[in-house]
């Protein structure tokens, strides 16, 4: 499910996610693959526009897709929902 | 552009939003579209992920789009790029 060419949105700053798909890209990869959840979601948004406008203007968004995803809580231990998004950026 | 059928997502709970957007579908429309910037956006993703899984199961999305806005800083007056999102839910 995670190959290579996926980048994993957390709490850093969305530069560094920018810097890890150039790298992703520089390897020879056609496209890589964001994926955030809960409020990491706006900032997997930031990455795409920064890279696709900025720094590799010949890749564009291919693809966005929304979900929702079971996450254990670490203090209840009960079910919660989460959304989460994964935006599909080739040239 | 801002038509009845576009609910902009906010800094409110997710379900004010979900209510809004059921009201719109109440009133006859065949689709909404939730629009967000910033941090707003993930909220706007858990506002569409909460209606098509729960409340409006016949809602499904339709299209996803990412965008880049310039706002202009209150406090410095200088311009700001802000991510946004568009969201087409429809029957």
């Amino acid at each position: 499910m995670l190959d290579a060419n996926t980048v994993l949105i957390g709490k850093k700053p969305a530069m560094n996610y920018v810097l890890a798909c150039l790298t992703v890209i520089q390897n020879g990869a056609d496209s890589v693959t964001l994926k955030a959840r809960g409020r990491a979601i706006s900032r997997a948004v930031d990455v795409a526009q920064i890279l696709t406008k900025r720094f590799a203007t010949d890749v564009g968004v291919k693809n966005i897709a929304i979900n929702t995803e079971q996450v254990k809580s670490v203090e209840t231990g009960s079910m919660n929902n989460v959304s989460s998004i994964e935006i599909l950026l080739g040239k």
